[in-house]
């Protein structure tokens, strides 16, 4: 059993022309005028199957195909139509076409799965607004507060919840009963190289890496950078350069494949002719395991106050935000697995280092993701490309692990 | 024969009066209120002193001991009283009383030596107008254009030249006949810590060091800190972070009493979850010896490549202002060190890393100066501080060079 090719590309195609741009990308960013137009095409195609249709108080939009079984909970397939500013035409919409595939190849094959089937179009994946919201909102992991303090500011969000019909109250009340879900199943484009490096076709990840950040701040004493003879300097910026080289050998010999990054660094005085006295370094690392990145963090700290005192600096180490891993569920990536190998295709299992829904589900039911090659890696942008027969694959294996899924449950 | 010790150190305290600062130190930034005040009370002291008071063009106060001798030259002993804003009472100041107490020492004894000596004030040392604005006007190195735009804005000099009566054409045209000029002599406190620590009494100067510097840019590749695994990087921070290290260890190694300062560096784009795709690093490096800071020019260009190439980047290096090396006139270190001798001083000879009058005058004539050690190196604040012995070993050995240049000729 296969998906219906000629139907799902046409539909890739479709989607794409929903804030579309002249370079061939679509921007669509969650709730814009631009998604609001891919989502009222999606209702139609979602009723023009007669699946039923929903939309919970986040916005999520919802086609069901209903088992006949009793007591059925339901596996939840899905992603997202919204796109960062500018963006390519894969990302998330590749996982809402090949889950709304997988449903209709269902459906015409007639089959009555122990589980109901729902794509879910998951709203503001991309965090325009605020990032995975819509996911967050169904596990009920939405605050007050953030909705006061979006990430891409208040205004908005309002102009987005007033476009779609939504409000604080609706997105904050909008969780469903977790134990009324099997699980959530997604395919993603890598948006990476991994998969076209090691020519291999399906991806399949086995944990969403945690983040964890830190501002460390090295102190030591300003100084001319004339008169104060080199040896007697206390100079904050050899000790953080210190620090972030041999923290980066450290995370490549040690923690492969967990990274490190130092995105930001500032410097004060910040003047060519004194010596620095503080230097503040901006510090984020991830990894998929959790107590890999305690032992990251124990060691990435060591190096620091290792570094400090060799160059006579105080550290301070201020930790920022963090994100839990969210390790995939062993039974659906068993079936992803066994999806693969029932149509032949390579399969490596890896890390996804990039945020996805199924982050917020792994912390109630079962989830799991994989990917397809992304040619150069390149995504949030109109370059970003995946070749057709990756897309294929990409729903031929959504199909396959759904069927796995009902298998395993006899 | 020996300075009066009283009258000295009455005087050292006596020019601490004006911009006095609740706190001990002076604030007497060059043609300021205060700095007219020390001026008009330096030229009374000349007058009272039957010296001969002249003014230039700058505003360089001179106080004129004469030679009968035919076609004698003139050896200017001299500093600044100007200071930074909120300085200390010794920084230029103790210079100035030196060379006046050794005027006043030979004037007393009725020598007459083979050249005119002249105690001059030099006008904005300190740079709040120009910098070493005065030793500049008399050996013609000022020019239009940075009288345009002042460091300190030209505000500040048009009000300045204003209270002084002074012109941008007259700083123009305060140039001072180089054959007329024997050379200049400058004793200063070190304004750091090595004869301090060394427990030596003065400090030779053999050479003002060069500066020169570059803004030095590394670029590679921006990425997501997740998804773009650390081995496929090309991290701009990583290689500007390896070349600091290294360099520093380098010109430590190699270079001493050679320097090297990063005092800024830019990361952009600027964030913790992207992968810096630049990085703009500065760097200033100083020596004594013009041929040392060649080969650490090209040393320090040589590692930026190297680190560069390691990690994948782009490297340009862009120069910046420098500032050649001033080398101090053998005779004139000569006759300092004699000088020390004779006074049963300990002394050592080193570079002087801050700017001073005496590279100025090191371009067109015999040019040399001495330091006197600097409690825990504080200058360019009120707790700067220098013990009374050390100002009086500083207005001696001054005398004693000036007999010592005398001897030599004959």
């Amino acid at each position: 059993m296969m998906i219906n090719r000629e139907r799902f590309l046409r539909m890739m195609n479709e989607q794409a022309t929903f804030g579309a741009t002249p370079d061939g990308g679509v921007s669509r960013p969650a709730l814009s005028a631009e998604d609001m137009q891919v989502r009222d095409w999606f209702r139609q195609q979602i009723e023009a199957h007669q699946l039923t249709y929903a939309i919970d108080g986040a916005g999520n939009q919802t086609g069901r195909l209903s088992s006949s079984k009793p007591n059925a909970k339901t596996l939840l397939l899905g992603s997202h139509f919204d796109s960062v500013p500018n963006g390519g035409r894969f990302d998330g919409a590749l996982g809402m076409i090949a889950a709304f595939e997988t449903l209709l190849s269902i459906k015409d094959a007639n089959l009555d799965l122990p589980f109901h089937l729902e794509v879910v179009n998951l709203t503001d994946e991309e965090g325009t607004l605020m990032g995975i919201t819509g996911s967050r909102a169904m596990i009920g992991a939405l605050t007050h507060e953030e909705l006061m303090n979006p990430r891409g500011g208040r205004e908005r969000l309002t102009d987005g919840m007033a476009r779609a019909g939504l409000s604080d109250d609706s997105l904050l009340s909008a969780q469903r009963d977790p134990d009324s879900l099997l699980g959530y199943l997604e395919v993603h484009i890598e948006q990476g190289t991994r998969l076209e490096e090691a020519k291999v076709d399906i991806g399949v990840v086995t944990s969403i890496v945690g983040i964890r950040s830190y501002w460390m701040t090295f102190a030591g004493e300003a100084a001319h950078a004339g008169t104060k003879p080199m040896d007697k300097r206390r100079d904050a910026f050899w000790g953080a350069a210190a620090f972030a080289l041999r923290a980066q050998e450290m995370i490549m010999a040690d923690f492969h494949p967990g990274v490190v990054n130092f995105g930001q660094i500032h410097l004060a005085p910040s003047a060519f002719n004194i010596v620095p006295a503080e230097v503040r370094l901006a510090v984020e690392f991830r990894h998929g395991n959790r107590e890999e990145l305690d032992n990251m963090e124990t060691a990435l700290l060591e190096q620091a106050h290792l570094a400090a005192d060799e160059y006579g600096l105080e550290l301070d180490a201020e930790r920022g935000d963090s994100l839990r891993p969210a390790p995939m569920s062993d039974s659906f990536v068993n079936a992803i697995e066994a999806a693969a190998e029932k149509l032949g295709l390579s399969r490596t299992r890896l890390l996804s280092f990039a945020g996805h829904d199924a982050q917020s589900f792994a912390i109630v039911t079962n989830s799991a993701m994989f990917f397809v090659p992304s040619v150069d890696g390149i995504s949030h942008n109109p370059k970003e490309y995946t070749k057709p027969d990756d897309c294929v694959n990409a729903a031929n294996v959504m199909l396959q692990a759904v069927l796995e899924i009902a298998k395993s449950m006899g």
